[in-house]
């Protein structure tokens, strides 16, 4: 009956646009009910051939324009520039089954396209980094995603209601169209990030804040769905954020719940004797967090966040070597494809939907709502930020403003004006807003939906051609973490990281000792456009850092830990505050006040205001000591639990 | 446009199916043409989160199953029960949106299930042992494919001509049904085989063959399907011959040429520097040759077989560390889901087709037919193929019957009578059966759909079940390599293999030579259901083997390529005959044979017939002196060309 339905849907729509003779009806025998399937197959080839090769094409043009180093043209503006203009051929070529084959569906966004990106996003997450400015994200993200949509929402509900573009939109489908567009895409900006080597915390704020805000667009969205057609008072603002706060607690939970099972699944079977089952299940158990939360109405995108990060934390030890290595390699490389096709898909949409209608007024006043909307939601909040920072300073350091002094002195953590900047300038739309919008629903949809595309590609365009340059007008520090990118000659499978802090030095004991010699400091080469582990830090070439000239080895005193030197990817293990302090805030921030900033724990200081500091270093213990005995499987001495009873090891089917 | 066609296909299907309420317009207010896409997205989530649930029970209980030991059940047969099962459940439901999100859509089978394998299957593949038996493989693939389908054809069509069942075929449609019906699934058998270390020459002639005759039953029901509703003569019968061969011939170019390609790209670029684009790229064209085979009317799983294993060949030299292992890992993995999946899907599609027709009586005929029609295939082929080969071995022997004595010698190369049977066993039917079906034509679709999806599921349970016991039955060899799966706690990366048979040993250089200290003997553990490498061979406990107690390093002395110790897949190099002969022949095969074999070099008794050990000599001459310098990267000395010229090297972004 499939066959049967998609003839007849094909029939529907030919006659609704009028196209020429069918295409894929080649053998006029045939009954009209039977479109031929061979034909189809081949049209199918093609599409896909046809999307590959545009991939191919943007993962050669970004190698090329590395390796030229050119920065003047970023390779997602490539992609959607081939997009473009592979659309454009198949909207002139006769025929429409390729052109249908290529549309933007949300459903292969939301399900096949999204789910890697975020899943490595929180597999690779610098986690240290992630959870000490997770205020200022969260900040950013919720407040933030509201303030902006709701700018957006009210600009377009005055502008629809002027009359000109004559369409007529009620305020709660105002509002959703702002949630589309509230939804930010990093991926651009971050690999420019990346190139440059920006200063961590910046890097990490607009990513954790992207990443958050896209799924906060999604529930937004969803509610105001909810509410289409329905009168909307003041308590249904309340109902829409008591239920965006639930569905994002319930989401943490269950993507948190789900990292934890694989990690008690892992410890308590012998699955790790077959290392491809081992992999297909860990990477199948996250996306089944995905759509579990998706399906019982929560954030998804949430869920497989935080099982990412949990996967990382806890069942990462549990693996064996061979899985944490194809994991790893997996998960960068779906995203790295996923990343290039959505851009590509981008592109192509412009052209290949054909409904669209344009209006290119309404995409001006848009694409100006868009830049008032970020500014409202970045400046005021930076300032409210900086002046919790502040008051969490002053409180610590028991100085006033009174005192004197301290208005010079600069804050840590504080968000200085450069940043603040370049955090409104890195609100770059992305291919988010674009499938939440292909779900709007009234008769200006496909309106709205042209919109939404042509300033998602616009933001990407402008914003991101223009942040190389940014950068340098606001003398943000770069060059800060050099990742010395091993010669590919090398055999860069990095050594295993050890869990628990305290576990000896890993150049004493392996995770999976059949490893010879002395242990190499390898890297993995960051991915293009993810910002991946911290990689090796030569603080020979990081630019004004305190630890500039300590040479790499006596880091190892720094830090109980060395997993630091082997990836950069320090444990959530903040014992040791100073060196952590270092290795998060060092670059960029003024390291002044690093001499003076007080650890939390010397002195009395703490009072009724905890600082982040002090979270994560209750739960840093509380890991240490509860969670990580319970859930790995390695003893804090480095050992598997295994090897500590050789009798029932290594026994092979 | 593409909701509204969805919807208007969803309407017309609801009312010829006559089903309940739509369960996916949940707002009344919504005008009828517009779905709501947010319960499309949940319903989907959910269908996602069945399949993907029931991948992790499969895999769960193939690890189950092998932890245990437990022979009894195969775990394919386990997957498609779950799908019946599941599937049971969906039918049941109400609401059909799910139903039709899980159906078996034969796009889906082509397009995303099938390349994934069959590029493993290439690249994993024993390449020596595959050449050496090229002929008996294609031997069974054509002839025996064309022989199946044809008796087949012959049994269908006289049965449905006799009208029992009220179904009236032409010759052509049954020779259609009879292609789909010879298209042989080799996961079961071989994951069978390898749990139990049958000999390679059975694994690889059944092996190679499945993967054969899938392109051939593809060709051959879409030459039916051309002559569908034509008259049909002895001309066409010819005319199909013509276009399968050159199909078969221009598929096996553009395969080779993809892989020369990317061979040549990856040395003449510096793409090496950027692992992840480089994995990314090599998937990517790999997957380019099958669809762009596929859209050019050729045969895209031989296209992607020989792309894999020109890969393997020859890029795979050419690729950095971490793309070599990625690519292996990102194979295995997608081949280990595919297939799972597909027989799940299988077990699915049992119920969620709705409209099957199912006639006992024709499956039954159906089922029986298939047996026949395989014991006509193999054989008379086998037998055909064992006098070729006495011939043979005869004029090198320069003996024939009448010197006496030469039929009680054990002729190399041939099929013993156990083989034969454990070959014609082997054929079970598979999902390639299932998909070319659903695009048969004609008012019996359905009918012979249903046929087709029990016929298949019966030879998976009946000839999959008993396979381990026909082996005990017919006393073939078993035991023969054993696959030392190392302890899950070994870093069991392999040392990297050296190309040129004519490379140092590996314990003096290293491609990429920053390894400390001797090389690992390491092994790929083997891939469940597709033979990977040969692992290691412990000669300790294979049975019966001619090298039975050579210790491990020895083995050094015999060839010099040392390739061999790391995982057992030796290079084509077969200019140490001897070696060659005892990897490749040895168990399963009599070992007296062996030294009587003349090596083809020595004595002058080559005549005007070469064996297939003179083609594969010429051939690997050929390779090593004139394709290998002119497609490698790395030069006969092991270092590649960029260690030479260290000034060009080492050169990072």
């Amino acid at each position: 009956m499939s066959s049967l339905t998609i003839y007849a849907a094909k029939l529907l729509l030919k006659r609704l646009t009028e196209d020429e003779d069918d295409p894929y009806v080649s053998n006029p025998d045939d009954q009209l009910e039977e479109p031929n399937p061979v034909t189809e197959e081949i049209f199918s080839s093609w599409a896909l051939f046809i999307l590959l090769f545009l991939l191919c094409s943007a993962l050669w043009s970004s190698y090329f324009l590395q390796q030229r180093r050119i920065k003047a043209i970023h390779e997602t503006v490539l992609s959607i520039f081939y997009g473009m203009v592979v659309g454009l051929i198949i909207r002139v070529s006769p025929g429409h089954y390729i052109q249908d084959a290529v549309k933007f569906n949300s459903g292969y966004f939301f399900n096949i396209l999204l789910p890697p990106i975020i899943l490595n996003s929180g597999y690779e997450l610098h986690q240290a980094n992630f959870f000490n400015n997770l205020g200022s994200i969260l900040t950013f993200a919720i407040p933030g995603t509201f303030m902006s949509a709701l700018v957006l929402g009210i600009i377009l509900y005055i502008w629809t209601a002027l009359g000109l573009d004559g369409i007529n939109l009620e305020f709660v489908d105002a509002l959703a169209v702002g949630a589309t567009l509230s939804a930010t895409d990093p991926v651009t900006i971050l690999s420019i990030f990346n190139a440059y080597k920006v200063d961590p915390k910046l890097y990490t704020i607009i990513f954790g804040e992207s990443l958050l805000n896209d799924a906060i667009s999604i529930v937004m969205f969803e509610t105001c769905q909810k509410f289409h057609g329905h009168p909307v008072g003041l308590s249904s603002f309340f109902e829409g954020i008591g239920l965006f706060l639930m569905s994002f607690t319930i989401s943490t939970i269950i993507g948190i719940l789900v990292g934890i099972f694989v990690a008690l699944i892992l410890k308590h079977s012998h699955i790790r004797r077959y290392p491809q089952i081992e992999t297909c299940l860990v990477l199948l158990f996250a996306y089944e967090s995905y759509f579990f939360s998706n399906g019982a109405h929560m954030s998804g995108i949430v869920s497989l966040l935080f099982c990412g990060i949990t996967l990382k934390h806890y069942a990462f030890y549990n693996m064996s070597r061979r899985t944490q290595i194809a994991t790893k390699y997996i998960f960068q490389l779906l995203a790295q494809l996923s990343e290039n096709f959505i851009f590509i898909y981008l592109g192509l949409s412009l052209f290949t939907e054909v409904e669209l209608v344009f209006k290119p007024l309404l995409i001006i006043v848009t694409f100006i709502s868009i830049c008032i909307a970020r500014w409202s939601a970045v400046f005021p909040l930076s300032k409210f930020l900086n002046f919790l920072y502040r008051a969490r300073f002053e409180k610590f350091t028991n100085r006033t403003a009174l005192n004197g002094g301290i208005s010079s002195q600069a804050v840590p953590d504080e968000i200085s004006h450069s940043y603040q900047m370049m955090i409104f300038w890195a609100g770059l739309r992305g291919a988010v807003g674009v499938a939440l919008a292909m779900g709007i629903q009234g008769e200006a949809k496909w309106t709205l939906l042209a919109t939404v595309l042509v300033v998602v590609v616009l933001t990407v365009i402008l914003f991101g051609g223009t942040t190389a340059s940014m950068l340098e007008i606001l003398g943000i520090k770069v060059g800060v973490i050099d990742d010395t990118n091993d010669s590919d000659d090398d055999f860069d499978i990095e050594a295993p990281r050890l869990p628990y802090s305290s576990s000896p030095p890993s150049s004493n004991v392996f995770i999976g000792n059949r490893r010879f010699g002395t242990p190499q400091r390898t890297t993995t080469p960051p991915v293009k456009g993810m910002y991946k582990d911290d990689a090796t830090r030569s603080r020979n070439e990081s630019s004004a850092s305190l630890a500039s000239g300590i040479p790499r080895n006596s880091r190892s005193s720094f830090n109980n830990s060395t997993s630091d030197l082997h990836d950069g990817n320090v444990n959530d293990d903040d014992d040791d505050l100073v060196s952590s302090d270092v290795d998060d805030l060092l670059p960029g921030v003024s390291n002044a006040a690093l001499t003076t900033y007080p650890q939390a724990t010397s002195g009395g200081v703490l009072g009724a205001f905890l600082s982040a500091e002090e979270h994560s270093k209750w739960f840093t213990k509380f890991d240490e000591q509860v969670l990580k005995p319970v859930l790995l499987d390695t003893l804090p001495n480095g050992r598997r639990r295994e090897d500590a009873n050789p009798g029932n090891s290594n026994e092979q089917v």
